[in-house]
């Protein structure tokens, strides 16, 4: 099933998307879009199937807007350095232990806005990963049982601003709009072993990154468990598995993004992240 | 004047405190606290004055709890290895930029409540820091007006998880309710200069840290300036100004924080951020 949060007339709601018509799940908030809670990864699979079998609002997919499928309040945690060969471009030692870092909600837009080069940088760099977006929250969860705990799975444009990076990870990682979310869930009963999933990111059409999620050093449910161990999860969070190699930095010359390229992260099983690139001024 | 965000019978509201009274600014809010605005870095000194002059709603302050006095979506910016001393006890490179990370609202706890050791760790340790929140938004903020987008002063325990810390800062940093800020933000009117500040971080009333902020090796205008480069801040939203050496981490042996011990950060002309240990079970 694929679930997203929708905008329509300033109101935001929840929807599942069926062919070209989307179901509405919950209620429509009047809040502004960040504000607006995201309903559906605190229903249950089978609650959202009566529901998109029901005879409630449904509205045609092209009349709405598809918002970044998380949380107002969501906790971002996002694994760096989890594919062998993108520790290796970056001349970095294979991690003990996941690295991780986190970003701050308007460092994201949702799937077709411009993601902005910064006035204060040209590095600015892609990174196309597979995210997980949790359903049960909990605290100290097992590596065995971690996948109960996975609503579904989105797609993230790490966008990267690598001088400041070299300073400050969070910094290079958090830029105003910098980076991408979506374009909505793919329920987690779609992709039962997810280490199966194929992410390609391509810029302007050209295939800069490949690869699949078996080569992840630590793999999703290590992940799950593991940023447990130091804080609770809760329905809506996402959990950033990393990106591979094939990043512009490690190219020569560098491959930068810059105003008037389209970027897109492409994950079998879920779908195409497509975003224009714009600057910031 | 000082500020508080205050809570009492489940609403939650904006306070000035004046010796044992606190006049309640703006709405009380009926959100759970962590959800509940926090009106009072959007207000003016003189508008917060007029408030604290009127005949509006006053309380006894010991009939108030105090919250964290931060936003629920604030940004929380913390700026690492910031005073020389302790740059040179983590056997560190002077940072050639501010090293910054973020920290999550849950890994904080209000002035008064226990701050806990986790279960997956003994090396729980203290950072006392004087922390600046924001009361005039923007981006690109210079150096020289960086002061005019100062709301006031708090204080923070920068609690600190080393060994997890040694695999990611972020991870480390943000250990559920590892942290506390607080009691109360002291406008910026009352600190002209705040390089004058002085910092004492006192284990078991043991004094561990002793600082004056003029020894930060990036001031808190140029804090402001860099944060701004790459995030929008907003008002409510906090920077962290680093921790001078002392931590616990570098004594021979390591101090560590334990159940049963009291922690308080004591900054001058704000006041002492106390915190009982617990222990996560």
């Amino acid at each position: 099933m694929k679930v997203a949060k929708i905008q329509r007339g300033g109101r935001v709601a929840s929807a599942i998307i069926r062919g070209d018509r989307v179901h509405v799940v919950g209620r429509w908030y009047e809040e502004a879009a960040l504000a607006a809670p995201f309903d559906a990864p605190r229903l249950s699979l089978s609650q959202l199937g009566e529901i998109a079998d029901s005879a409630g609002e449904t509205l045609p997919l092209d009349q709405v807007g598809l918002l970044m499928p998380s949380e107002p309040l969501s906790k971002l945690v996002c694994l760096g350095l989890n594919y062998k060969n993108h520790v290796d471009e970056t001349h970095n030692d294979l991690p003990p232990n996941p690295a991780l870092f986190t970003k701050v909600a308007d460092s994201l837009v949702p799937h077709g806005e411009a993601v902005l080069r910064p006035k204060v940088s040209e590095q600015f760099d892609y990174e196309g990963e597979i995210c997980v977006v949790i359903g049960k929250g909990g605290r100290h969860i097992s590596r065995e049982t971690a996948l109960d705990h996975v609503f579904g799975y989105t797609i993230m444009l790490d966008g990267s601003v690598r001088d400041y990076q070299k300073h400050s990870v969070s910094a290079g990682k958090n830029f105003w709009r910098s980076g991408a979310l979506g374009p909505w869930i793919v329920t987690a009963d779609e992709i039962p072993d997810p280490s199966v999933m194929k992410l390609e990111t391509r810029l302007n059409g050209e295939t800069v990154q490949s690869t699949t999620a078996d080569l992840m050093l630590y793999d999703i449910p290590t992940a799950i468990a593991y940023v447990s161990q130091w804080t609770p999860l809760a329905p809506g969070d996402v959990i950033a598995t990393g990106t591979p190699g094939g990043v512009g930095a490690r190219r020569k010359p560098p491959l930068w993004m810059k105003a008037g390229d389209v970027i897109e992260v492409d994950v079998s099983q879920i779908g195409v992240l497509s975003n224009p690139v714009g600057s910031e001024h």
